[in-house]
C-alpha cells in the first residue's frame, strides 16, 4: 500500500515490494504468484480496513459512503490500482476476474442493505434499494475514472453528494432542498 | 472492430489485424505504432460512427443515449476494449491517457448540452446540466464494468433507464411516474 501510494500502479514492482517487506522475491511469489494477485491482495486488505473503520462508527450509512469517497480522494495510488485492475479484469481468464465479479455482487448486496436500512423498500427518489445499488456502485467507479484522469476538473466528493441527493439521501440533512430542485452551483 | 468482436481485447493482436486488413505488420505499425494506439483509433472510429448515427435521427437526446446503451449491450467486444483501455489510461504516461482525458471533457460538455436543450437550466431531479453530466458519464462507464463481469446479473439498459428517471428524464414518457416514486420492480 505504501509503495502504491508512492509510485503508482506501474511503478510498483514485485521486486520493490519484496525489498520493502524484507522478503526475497521467491518468498513473495510463494504468497502471491503474480503482480495481479498481489494487487488483488492489496484491494482485499483495503476493503477489510474500510469495513472495520466504518464498523467502528456504527453501521454503514449513506454518509459513511460519502466519507469513503472523500477519503479515497486522498489516496489516488490505491484508487488508480483499483481502476486499472478492475478494467483489466473484464478480459477472458484474467487472474482478478473472479475477485471483481464476487466483489461487485457483495458490494451491490451491501449497498442495497444500507439503502433499505435507511429508507425502507422505496427511496425518496423513487427506486427500490435493489435497483439503486448497481447505480451507486457505478457512480463511484465512473467518478474515480474521471477524477484520476482530470482531478482539477472533477470533484469526486461533490459529484457523489449530488448523486446521493438524487436518490433522496439528502433528506433531513442541511441540503434538504437538493432533491426537489433547490440546489445551487458550487 | 470485427476482430475485437470475434476475439475480444486480449485475442486481438497487431499480427491478426494486419492480416485481416491485408497489410504487412510493418505497414500497420506505420499507421499505429502500438496496440494501444491502434485500439484508441478503433474507439475514435466508434465515437464518429455513433455520432453520425445519432445525427441521422436528429439531435442527441436522452433517449438517443438510452438507445446507445442498449446498442452497446450488443457489442461486448468493443465495450470490453473501451473498459480495459480507459482503466489502463489512468497510469502515468500511458499512450491513451491524453485521448481519454480529452474524450471525457468533450463527453461531459456534450452531455451537459443535451440536458440543457431538453430541460433548460435545471433538471426535474434538481441538478444543473453541468452537475448532472459527470454523473451521466460515470453511470454509463460503471454499469459497463459491472455488466461485462456479470451480464446475467446486471441489466445495463434497465439500470441506465432508472438513472434517467432519477434525473427527471422519464417525464413525458410512458413511465412518467418513475421520478416521483411510482416505479415497480422488473
Amino acid at each position: 500500500m505504501e509503495l502504491i501510494a508512492e509510485r503508482g500502479y506501474r511503478g510498483t514492482s514485485l521486486a520493490a515490494v519484496a525489498e520493502r517487506a524484507g522478503l526475497t522475491q521467491q518468498g513473495l511469489l510463494h504468497h502471491f504468484p503474480s503482480k495481479e494477485l498481489l494487487l488483488v491482495g492489496v484491494l482485499e486488505a483495503r476493503d477489510r480496513w474500510d469495513t472495520a473503520a466504518a464498523a467502528a462508527t456504527g453501521a454503514w450509512r449513506t454518509d459513511t459512503l460519502a466519507g469513503l469517497v472523500e477519503y479515497n480522494a486522498g489516496r489516488p495510488g490505491v484508487v488508480q490500482t483499483y481502476t486499472v485492475l478492475a478494467g483489466d479484469s473484464v478480459t477472458e481468464d484474467h487472474p482478478a476476474r473472479d475477485f471483481f465479479e464476487r466483489r461487485f455482487r457483495r458490494v451491490r448486496e451491501g449497498l442495497a442493505g444500507v439503502l433499505r436500512t435507511e429508507y425502507g423498500d422505496r427511496l425518496p427518489g423513487g427506486l427500490t434499494p435493489e435497483r439503486a445499488a448497481p447505480l451507486l456502485a457505478a457512480v463511484m467507479d465512473g467518478l474515480q475514472l474521471q477524477w484520476l484522469l482530470d482531478p482539477a476538473e472533477v470533484d469526486m466528493a461533490a459529484a457523489f453528494g449530488d448523486f446521493l441527493a438524487l436518490l433522496g439521501a439528502a433528506e433531513g440533512e442541511e441540503d434538504a432542498s437538493a432533491a426537489d430542485g433547490g440546489r445551487d452551483e458550487g
